[in-house]
């Protein structure tokens, strides 16, 4: 499947109004006759009020707490799909067989997270895995890959280009609902053994995409290594 | 179904963290052994945030922005669903006839919207048809029915007792996404052929469900007729 | 979706053996490469016999009465279907989101209703709402809208062109189950509030669709105002 | 599963409005806290109307032609569905898995035809198979198997008790949409293989069900060999 | 469905591991671009194997033992499928409303057994009906039907045209899970109702499929008679 | 649900015979009235070979590879499923949420694994998670966790209780399709994050579970740590 895109979106994306939003959706319908379109879209900030609200009614267990993240992740998402009709696919897709499936008959598949315990991180990268992709184009908060934590070390260095493995090591791993780091160890791992390129960009600059497909780099490129 | 008992809660009860959702969790909790519960909630400043932010995108459906409404009323209920494990049938039931299968296993069911074009107070009468219930307890933002819309009359007077017939005339009925009003026409009109009565209470009382199940009326009760 | 029509059969189409639905399947072969077709069946009276038969068993639930009658519309529905394989999505569609990922890949989508409480006609404009049309062919036992009760006044007078608010004033509006009038409240609201135009025409002339397409009038049009 | 109890209803119980069928709803109601009751319905009249009204449209598959009659059966279900809430599964079942899965939280299941190319004969056959029953209600036309076709030969003798092996040989077998014979080769080559009992009951007696679960053979008995 | 060719293979070609195989692969991959494919797989020695072992574990329900076997027949058809991405419907089919379903948006469809006490052969011959076929080509062990059981009589002498009456009366019979002979019965009578051909081809000859497809005969031809 | 049990087999328990599955199935037949039980099976010998076949066949992306896995250890589960008839949930379960419902209203529930792109021991400890147990009993291969892989040094020590963190570094993860190793990475994360015991057993010892019910560690303890 050559002309499918992989995109994962931060739910930071979803956080301020739909300013941003709709650059992703001009974006998006630029290229809805030229590629075959997944998005996957993380939670944001309504995800993490949900779950401390979940929290504060004494919900500890995190099957609940993650679940409660997911169908935040699926709400966001429907913002794509009804921006997008009609080559969208009508719902959040749930399960990799879907994907698949809906990817038959439409321009654009939209969807949140699959399962609780695994980061939308990991959820992206096992769709570029599933539709045989080589790439996962991946619009974090940060933009780029650094040597420490960028919100707590004001001197971290961008990494322009990184091995999957190094990066594992870099990252602090948190594995909780809400608080998946940029990208966890699990989606490294199964980037590196479907050799996936993750290429980062920062949310706020969408139209980058355009860069990256003509071969240049606007953020960091994490090599499967 | 003798012991089947259904209650409507406005999206409202879910804008305000978890205090007044916790003393629902905790109502519910005391009832179930008692009862069972079918749960259906509204979706709140949630739901009209995600429909205002839609129409920015330009997105003017009311297919989707109801859509959209809806799944935002599931998030909510999951809130309450995750909170009464095991009890809870475990995600939000999306059709009549899966209420009635979950109702067959589980003490507690909850759920949101059910179709594009409805309120939740429709889905809410329904529900008490499907399951051959006599009542709905209503929990709304105002706690009564009033002869004329209180938020704009601050004289306006509650009726204690009230026929759907009446109450239809007063209702100044809207049909967008996110702005039903306290009960639409099309649930009166429900309640009315199924001789289903509407216990309203208001939603920052839960408590007061006790006194309705010992025979009083703590809001106001809509006759069908 | 601009080559998108939903039209509605009455059940009764489909009370007089296949004579007069073979001519709906010969126009709508003739339109299958020109147009998606969407078309809703009604129940008809094996719909009234089968509800009948239920009252006499002692089913008084509307719920059940509605959902028998839901059952014999999509039986309808499946004459369509047969007679216009390999065109048409195999299977009656039972919730919106089918209807939209089954136009995704098919030429024809038949229906019949989807929910207990709703009229098949409600759920004919819900479904021009959700693929994004702009009007309903709608072939009722009438032919037109008329100022009384064609059944009970003979001296009635068609409307050629009215307006759905003045229509929902004119109806006497009954709401059960295989008892819908010509077309209800719930669904003129919605046609109101998503700007629907629906073309009434006789249903025994369905060829008239091809003159309403021309830009005719060959019925009664009613206008969402 | 010793108190499951699987009966198969001629279509034609439902020919005749509804005073038979009411013998069987008491009857069933009077043994539903008992046992547990699976009921597979036939199309009856209604069926063999649909299916010649789609032969008159040009329909010649016999997938389309049995699909339709599936249905009516479905539709037939439906009313002793409705006629037991709230014991009965909420909806005909469609796979030999759902009734397995229906019946683990009900004390009913209706359903119809599963799937093209095989009677509801051989439906019943497989249910009694699938739950792990020994035995088969069945209420047929004619209560008894003729040594000939009795509705041709005014003189054929009844057999009370017959090998499944010789009635194979004795019946005339049609395998066209809406004409199987009373009992067809598959449905007896599976009750030899799973040594299921098959009891015949005239249809126009359902009340001698009791006799039959009392040891007695009010009809025919036919045996696995 | 012209183009539509339904194609049936022996479990046996799963059995010595992927040389034979892969010849099918290649050949399906060499016809994707003019035809439509359905392939239906059996289940081989890995299904008899289970089928034992399960013997062994107590388990005699024909349900039980057909079931595994539909397992292993599904589990052969995802080496299909996976092969054959991405024309291929990415799962196997398990109706046949999904058989029509999944053909509407790809070219490749990969499936086995449908329901338990049929075999593969009548599920092919049922999936032929359903998409309007006219032919099934059936790749099994010994590629001729014989006058006799070849297996037990050395000099039986093949028939390279036979009708479908004829051999019913030859084949021995088995309905045992994992036993089912060459063709059983039932589709042999499912062939004739429906003037189904039935075109043998040796399972270790692939590529006669080509031969079969320019009008010769390479194995044995049933004819629905 | 302090009565759930939840345990996963190592996929070669099943590579023998039925031999040591029926001593599992004896076991756990003689738990079923105490406990509710979820099973989660591997895929063993099979899932190494027809993912090998796979290989062959040109196949290498690892989502199908794992997907055939996957297919595998579901096949396996039945075998489970079919021996605890009628308790047992009659299909594998293929998602969390389907683990929830099955076990409102069954004793055991068998499955396989999830999702391409991790083990069936993730998955048996997502389960865990979902249900609210405290505890996974495993029975693997080895039946301890080593300091070093047994595999390759005889001399490996067997530790008795180990911390989740340190078993981590200890085992040398392979992620790929049919070669996961004791417990990976991501099962050993989500036990620490959800507080999960973890309790080896040699599969080849079934019956040691009573041991570890009674409060011995009859293999080793992995402690959340
Ligand atoms: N070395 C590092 N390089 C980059 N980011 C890092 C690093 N270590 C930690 N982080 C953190 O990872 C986070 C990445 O945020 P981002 O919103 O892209 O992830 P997300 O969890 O997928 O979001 P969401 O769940 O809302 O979709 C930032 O908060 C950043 O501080
Ligand atoms: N006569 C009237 N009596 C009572 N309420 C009225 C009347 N007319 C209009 N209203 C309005 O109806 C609304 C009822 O609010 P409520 O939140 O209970 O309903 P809701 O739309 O179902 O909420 P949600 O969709 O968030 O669940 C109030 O805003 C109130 O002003
Ligand atoms: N030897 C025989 N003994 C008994 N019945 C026979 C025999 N041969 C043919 N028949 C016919 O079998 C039919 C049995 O009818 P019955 O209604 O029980 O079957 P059915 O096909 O299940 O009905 P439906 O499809 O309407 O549910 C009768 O029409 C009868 O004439
Ligand atoms: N007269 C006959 N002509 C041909 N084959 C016969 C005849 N009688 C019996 N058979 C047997 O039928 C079998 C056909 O085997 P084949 O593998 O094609 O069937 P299958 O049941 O579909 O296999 P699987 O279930 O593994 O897919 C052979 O074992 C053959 O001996
Ligand atoms: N330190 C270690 N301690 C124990 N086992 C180890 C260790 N390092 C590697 N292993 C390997 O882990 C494997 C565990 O096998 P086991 O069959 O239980 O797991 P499995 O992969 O889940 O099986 P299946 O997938 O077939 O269900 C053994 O092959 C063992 O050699
Ligand atoms: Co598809
Ligand atoms: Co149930
Ligand atoms: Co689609
Ligand atoms: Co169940
Ligand atoms: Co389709
Ligand atoms: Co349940
Ligand atoms: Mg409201
Ligand atoms: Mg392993």
């Amino acid at each position: 499947m050559r002309d499918v895109l992989v995109l994962k979106i931060t739910g930071k994306a979803f956080d301020e109004g739909s300013t941003l939003i709709s650059r992703y959706v001009k974006l998006l319908k630029s290229m809805v006759s030229e590629y075959r379109l997944i998005v996957i879209t993380g939670g944001g900030n309504t995800a993490r009020k949900y779950i401390s609200d979940a929290r504060s009614l004494g919900i500890s267990s995190n099957y609940w707490l993650d679940l409660i993240g997911i169908w935040v992740s699926r709400l966001n998402s429907l913002l794509i799909t009804s921006s997008l009709q009609p080559y969208a696919y009508p719902k959040p897709a749930v399960s990799l067989e879907e994907v698949l499936e809906a990817l038959s008959s439409h321009r654009v598949v939209a969807m949140g997270g699959l399962i609780p315990g695994q980061s939308t991180a990991s959820t992206a990268i096992e769709v570029v895995e599933a539709v045989g992709a080589e790439k996962l184009y991946y619009f974090s908060a940060v933009g780029y890959a650094y040597d420490r934590d960028p919100a707590k070390y004001p001197d971290a260095k961008p990494l322009r280009e990184v091995n999957a493995s190094l990066l594992k090591k870099i990252l602090e791993q948190k594995q909780l609902p809400g608080e998946y780091a940029l990208i966890d160890e699990k989606a490294l791992d199964l980037a590196i053994r479907s050799k996936i390129l993750v290429q980062l960009i920062s949310y706020r600059e969408p139209e980058k995409l355009l860069d990256a497909l003509r071969g240049e780099n606007p953020g960091s490129l994490i090599h499967p290594a």
